[in-house]
């Protein structure tokens, strides 16, 4: 694959100066026109150490206008970013809409240098690398443009520019040790990158492979290469959408998971008083065990209007340490939201190590009210199934308990306590024109439900449904549950 | 002042909870009508130690809707805010307006504890509670109802609450060393902290000082006390708003620090190349020590539309390396900013230990277009001089360095240019309407630029103002001037 970037390739003075001014004015003119549109450029610098990775970023910020270009050179995790799973920093630099982020140091550093020195076997690399197709595809889906670079410089070139470096005084400084063993990895490095490249140069998200000894020709590669990509994003983002049709409303078997429920189900006030005071406690020192070991656990909560997750939320809530928790409740996402991809809003509200979050109604929005409200395209909803098994995957693999519940009411029930937030006073604000529009699409829902629970139930991070017409019993259901999920994790 | 809780208050059981059920249909009912309104709550919870602080933000997260508070228990700091100055951790986390914001550990911790423990001397923690005050009230204009709760407990009922638990093996784990460690400090404390309240209770941020000992009549006590301030903000907010007047655009003095710059001072290409060269070379060298040392930069430019704000940025940058700097250009404000206090969104982009900011537009915003464009009332943009002061003092007492440039060119060169523009095909995008608009107000943002000058160049975060008819010359200015800033700043 490198073989093509070892052509001796080079760019004389002459050319350079003519066709640089060409490429810059055609980068001015495709970031200008990218300012208003509705999708933003992520840009990935990797390549051989020495190849020219920071005077790569340099030349974007000069060729560019550097207001609209931030960017990242990640070395070490902070705490914060350790206290999350390790795509959490990446998650938290994606640029808006308009605006570009350039990454030298990125989520193929990690896998790279780990396989090269050994630290990984080629199984876990190949996962880091499919887990990397499978951010980057979602990127691509969720209008961001996935523009990547790799830097090629052959083994003797490297050590010219090292030797060279290292002969003068001036310069000498800019070599260090780490450098040099790096060299002597060369060949390693090498193998493994190639690995890396052909199993992630997708068709959303193609590398560029760019020959990089000589400077002149290097930049004029990458400039070239960006323009391509830009204008050709920006010709398909300027396409008329196609009209959206509205899909049929989804409609539920007559036999599903949540019409088998037993909703006859319920706790006596006495029974209910007992098991609330010792599941409390329970929880109460899980929470604390958690807290000491660092643990963190997320919650959330699903179901139709009026089912109880607010009175379910406040049992758990006031078993725990104030400082210990976040409710976070989900609504219409925010214009920073809006110009990011879906699940940004989520991972910016994991909790910290040791914590709990609890969702008051979630990511699961794009499967549930986005697919039946026609909110987004129905390719995103139907993608969506495995973005957020992918989410859940990372969150748990990274030691972070989940647990899902469905609180199911049956309509009748539902009905009933609409009719009672109608008639008392201080009960009214809960209930919306909303509460009702749903209402009139309760099959839809059920059937959306259905498919959700069906493709997004794992073994890690399980649905768990609550039968919910008593509220004694789906409240002690709630708490029993969550403590066997920690008492797992604590085990884990 | 805390004689008056120390009196043996106490409720007993029927009446509390006859009480505090309205007590808790109030919050609710409160809590609803805050979820809509244009302000935002923060609670701060002090006291001493044992007397229910935690339970306390326990209290109001169930007597309220969980969903609308975040609580912040703060501790250490993280090393991302380490990074900072202090207040940046406060800062981040303000709630935007309809939600409720509880600190447990606040800004009043570290100046408490460090007087207490007499690692301050009283001149120094008395300029704390002055930033406190500062701080408040800047909330409080800024659409914050800022509620200060002060848990109070005789020593004698300290001392019995600590035994208590430490008599039993199921409580022995609550009570710490460090909790018998600062109750031999009890008296220093309670001398400090009566300072601190004395100082710190002002109209706009009052403290309520709740006795503490009896948990019912603190819980009843703090739920009304916070029931009569929402009420009583929720009452103000529904008042209309007086019809806000356009104030008579400033008009500048015949003679001022502008109009006497010497506009005809230029440099020849010739010298612009040799001093460019000289001082990037020179600038390059003292970011590398300013990152090896942690110290970070911020730098300001400010100006007419088409001063050469952007060239003189890039020739800054392209002496950096891209990984030591961002550029935040300023636009108007995200939904996320604009329900938070003015300055919010300039602390979440202050930079890094050991980086550089350049921002391009600041927060003299306020005090430049929304003063002449009426985009805020003249309450606000008039006391902004003293909040940026306020702001600016803070990020150059934590150590980093801060300089601000206002860019001079005359009304003549200025249509030379919007002409220029106006001509050129690749610059026609740089020339908006607003900025014909602006340019017709030309007197009025000289007036307010003079008065910015006056009011908010200090010795520490100095304005310069750099004669920019001459692109050569201002470039050269503004380089020359960041190395100066960057030497005197490494050798403080």
């Amino acid at each position: 694959m490198f073989e093509a970037a070892e052509l001796g390739n080079s760019t004389d003075k002459a050319t350079y100066k003519r066709e640089s001014i060409k490429v810059r004015e055609a980068l001015l003119a495709a970031q200008h026109q990218l300012a208003t549109a509705n999708f933003s450029v992520v840009i990935v610098i990797g390549g051989v150490e020495g190849a020219g990775k920071p005077e790569t970023m340099g030349l974007l910020l000069e060729w560019m206008d550097p207001r609209g270009i931030q960017t990242h050179a990640l070395q070490d995790s902070t705490d914060e970013e350790r206290e999350r799973p390790p795509y959490w920093r990446f998650w938290r630099l994606l640029p808006p809409h308009g605006r570009i982020g350039v990454f030298a140091g990125s989520w193929y550093t990690d896998p790279i240098v780990g396989r090269a020195l050994k630290n990984t076997n080629g199984a876990q690399f190949d996962q880091q690398l499919q887990d990397i197709v499978s951010f980057e595809t979602m990127l691509s889906r969720e209008n961001v443009l996935v523009f990547k670079l790799w830097l090629h410089m052959p083994k003797r070139d490297v050590k010219v520019r090292l030797e060279k470096l290292a002969a003068t005084k001036k310069t000498r400084w800019r070599v260090s040790k780490t450098d040099w063993k790096f060299f002597g990895k060369y060949d390693a490095f090498r193998e493994v990158s190639e690995h890396a490249l052909g199993k992630t140069s997708t068709a959303n998200a193609p590398w560029v492979i760019v020959e990089a000894t000589d400077w002149r020709y290097r930049a004029l590669t990458v400039g070239r290469a960006l323009v391509d990509a830009l204008q050709k994003r920006l010709a398909e983002a300027q396409k008329p959408k196609p009209q959206r049709e509205k899909p049929p409303l989804p409609r539920p078997d007559k036999i599903n998971i949540i019409r088998k429920l037993d909703m006859t189900q319920k706790l006596s006030d006495e029974k209910y008083e007992k098991k609330l005071l010792k599941y409390s406690g329970k929880f109460n020192k899980l929470t604390r065990a958690m807290y000491e070991k660092k643990r963190s656990l997320v919650i959330v909560f699903e179901g139709p209007d009026a089912a109880g997750k607010g009175g379910a939320i406040r049992r758990l809530t006031g078993a725990m340490d104030p400082r210990n928790y976040q409710v976070i409740s989900i609504a219409a996402p925010t214009d920073e939201e809006r110009v990011r991809p879906y699940l940004w809003r989520f991972w910016r509200s994991l909790p910290r190590a040791g914590r709990v979050g609890i969702f008051d109604r979630s990511w699961y929005g794009r499967v549930l009210v986005e697919r039946i409200e026609g909110f987004c395209a129905p390719e995103a909803w139907q993608r969506a199934f495995t973005e957020i098994n992918s989410f859940e995957d990372q969150i748990s693999q990274y030691g972070v308990g989940v647990v899902k519940f469905w609180l199911t009411i049956t309509s009748d029930e539902q009905l009933r306590r609409f009719k009672d937030r109608e008639t008392t006073p201080y009960k009214q604000y809960k209930l919306t024109e909303e509460d009702w529009r749903n209402r009139a699409r309760w099959d839809a829902y059920e059937a959306a439900a259905c498919d959700m629970i069906e493709r997004t139930s794992t073994e890690e991070c399980p649905w768990v449904l609550v039968e919910a017409n008593d509220k004694n019993w789906a409240r002690i259901k709630v708490l029993k549950t969550v403590c066997e999920t920690v008492e797992r994790l604590l085990d884990r």
